[in-house]
C-alpha cells in the first residue's frame, strides 16, 4: 500500500513530467503555470487510492489521474474567464496575467491534453475510462451553468442547489475515484460503491466549503470571512436562510444580495446576523454529516480488506476537517 | 457506394439527431445553434467518403464524421471570441447574440460532445481513432496559437506560414480523412497516404482562401473583396508580397497594415496595387496547384480500384474550384 505523501510524490512527478508539443510556446506556458501552482491533487490522488484499493499496482492509473487534474484546472482557468476572477490560489489567474484570448486557448488545449492522459490507461480500460470521465465532463459544464443561471435567479430550492454542486463538483470527484477503482480491478458493484462515496464526499466537501465561508476560522482557511458573501454568492446557506426566512427577513436578505452601497464589513455583519437569526447552521451541519456518513457507508460496503481502507479514510476525512 | 449528396443528408441527420442532456437548457442552445447554421460540412464528408473507399460499410464512420464536425464548429465559437468576430456564415456569433461566458462554456461542451461522438467509433478502432483525432486537436490549437502570435510579429516567412495553416487547417482536414479510412480497414500505408491526401488537399484549399479574398469573384464566393486586407489578416499574399517587396513597398505594405486612417476601398486598392505589382498572384497559384496536385498523387497511389475514387476527386476538386 501507498501513502498519501508517496502518491502525492508520485502524482507532481507526473504532472512536472507531462511533455507539451513546443511549437508554439505562448500556447503551453498558460498550462505549465497553472498545473505547477498546485493545491491539494484530491481528484488524482483519489484515483491512485482507489486503484490501490483493489490492487498493490498503481502505475496503470498514474496518466488517468493525471489526466483528471489537467481537466479540473481546465475548468478552473475558464471559470476564471466566467467569473471575471483576477486571483486564484493567492496568484494570478491565466485571464488576469496573459489575458482573455490566451485563457480562453490555453484552456481549451488542457482539454486536449486531459484526453491525452486518460488514453496512456492501459488498452483494455481506455474506453470504459473515457466513458467515465467525458459523462463526468459535460456533466460539470452544465453545473457550471446552472451555476451562472443561479446569479440571475431569484429563488433557488434546496434541491436544485443540491443537483447544481453534484454536477459542478461532486461528478468529478466520484469519477475521479471511479477511475481508479476500475483500472485497480474492481467489480461493478465495487466500482458503484466507490463511485457513490465519491460523490458523497464531494457533496459534504462542497457544502463544509459553504458553511467555512462564514463560519470557519479564516486563519486556518486562509480565506476571508463572507468571501462569498461579499462576491453575492448564493451558497447553501443562502438557500436554506431563503426558505427560513419571513418575508421581512427574506427582502433584507436579498437586498444585501443586490445592493452595491453598502461597506463591506457592514453587509458580511448583517448577512450573519441573519443567518444566525434563522439558525441555518445546525441544518447546514446536519446535511454536512449525512453526506459524509454515506460516504463511509459506501466505502465500508466495498468488499475489500478494512485496512486497505486507511488512507483513503484518512484523506477523505481530512477533506471535511475532521481529521488530520 | 454512396454520392455525395446521400453522405451529406446521412450527416445532417446525425447531427441533428445529436441528443444532449437536458439539465441545462442554455448550455445546449448554442451548441445546437452553430451546428444547425451548416456549412459544406467538408470534414464529415472527407470522413464518410475515405472510408467508403475501403468498405462498402460506412455506418460506423457516421458517429466520429459527426465528432469531426462538432470539434470544428467548438473551434469556431472560440476563435469568434478570439477575433471579436460578430458575424459568421452570416448570422451572428454565439459571443454576439449571447455573451462572453456563454460562448466560452458552450464551446468547452462541445469538446466533450466531440470525445462521445468518438467513443460510439466502432470497438476496436476507438483508441485510434481518438488518437488520431486527439492529436489534430492539440495542433489545431497550436495553429491557432501560432495565427495570433502572427497578429504582432513583423516578419514571417512563408515556411511559418504553411505550417501554421497546417497545423490551424490542413491537420483537421487530414484526420478526418484518415479516420474515415481507419475505420473503413485501410492499411497502415493507405491510411498514410490518405492522410497526406488530406493534409494536401487542406493546404491547398487554404491557400485558394487566401487567394480568393483578393482575386476571386466576390459575387460567386460570397465575401468581401479584399475581407483579409482590411481585417489586417496576414495571408499567404502578405507573406510573399513581403519577401518579393523591396524596402520602399515593404515599408508601404506595413503601412497600409497598419495604419487606422485610410478609407477601406482605398487601402484593399493599394494594397492590390502592390500585390499587382509585385506579381504575386502567380507563386499563390503556382503553389496551389503544386498541393493540389500531391493530394491526387496520394491519392492515386491508394490501392483502391479507381472507380471507387470518383465522388472523393470529385468533392477535392470542386473544393479547390476546379470541379462543379
Amino acid at each position: 500500500m501507498y501513502n498519501k505523501s508517496q502518491l502525492k510524490e508520485i502524482i507532481e512527478k507526473a504532472i512536472s513530467g507531462l511533455r507539451y508539443e513546443t511549437e508554439a510556446e505562448k500556447l503551453t506556458e498558460p498550462v505549465k503555470y497553472v498545473l505547477s501552482i498546485g493545491g491539494k491533487r484530491v481528484r488524482p490522488l483519489l484515483t491512485l487510492m482507489t486503484c490501490n484499493l483493489f490492487s498493490d499496482k498503481i502505475d496503470e492509473a498514474i496518466m488517468p489521474a493525471t489526466g483528471i487534474e489537467v481537466f479540473h484546472n481546465f475548468t478552473l482557468v475558464h471559470d476564471d474567464i466566467m467569473d471575471n476572477a483576477p486571483v486564484r490560489r493567492g496568484l494570478p489567474t491565466v485571464f488576469k496575467k496573459w489575458d482573455l484570448n490566451q485563457a480562453v486557448l490555453s484552456g481549451d488545449v488542457m482539454a486536449f491534453i486531459a484526453n491525452d492522459c486518460f488514453l496512456q490507461a492501459p488498452a483494455n480500460s481506455i474506453s470504459s475510462v473515457l466513458r467515465i470521465y467525458n459523462k463526468a465532463a459535460i456533466e460539470v459544464c452544465m453545473g457550471q451553468q446552472q451555476d451562472m443561471d443561479f446569479e440571475t435567479a431569484t429563488a433557488i430550492t434546496q434541491d436544485a442547489y443540491l443537483r447544481m454542486i453534484e454536477l459542478k463538483t461532486a461528478v468529478l470527484i466520484a469519477s475521479a475515484a471511479r477511475i481508479g477503482a476500475v483500472i485497480g480491478g474492481a467489480m461493478d458493484q465495487d466500482s458503484d460503491l466507490i463511485y457513490e462515496f465519491g460523490r458523497s464526499l464531494g457533496l459534504a466537501f462542497q457544502l463544509q466549503d459553504d458553511l467555512l465561508d462564514v463560519y470557519g476560522d479564516y486563519k486556518v482557511f486562509g480565506k476571508i470571512q463572507g468571501g462569498d458573501i461579499l462576491a453575492n454568492k448564493k451558497t447553501y446557506l443562502y438557500v436554506i436562510a431563503s426558505e427560513k426566512a419571513n418575508k421581512v427577513q427574506l427582502n433584507k436578505l436579498r437586498k444585501l444580495f443586490t445592493t452595491k452601497e453598502i461597506d463591506p464589513d457592514k453587509k458580511v455583519r448583517e448577512v450573519m446576523g441573519l443567518y444566525d437569526e434563522l439558525n441555518i447552521k445546525d441544518p447546514a451541519e446536519s446535511l454536512i454529516r449525512k453526506y459524509f456518513d454515506k460516504a463511509f457507508e459506501c466505502l465500508d460496503n466495498t468488499a475489500v480488506h478494512a485496512g486497505r481502507k486507511d488512507e483513503l479514510t484518512a484523506m477523505a476525512s481530512s477533506l471535511i476537517g475532521r481529521g488530520n
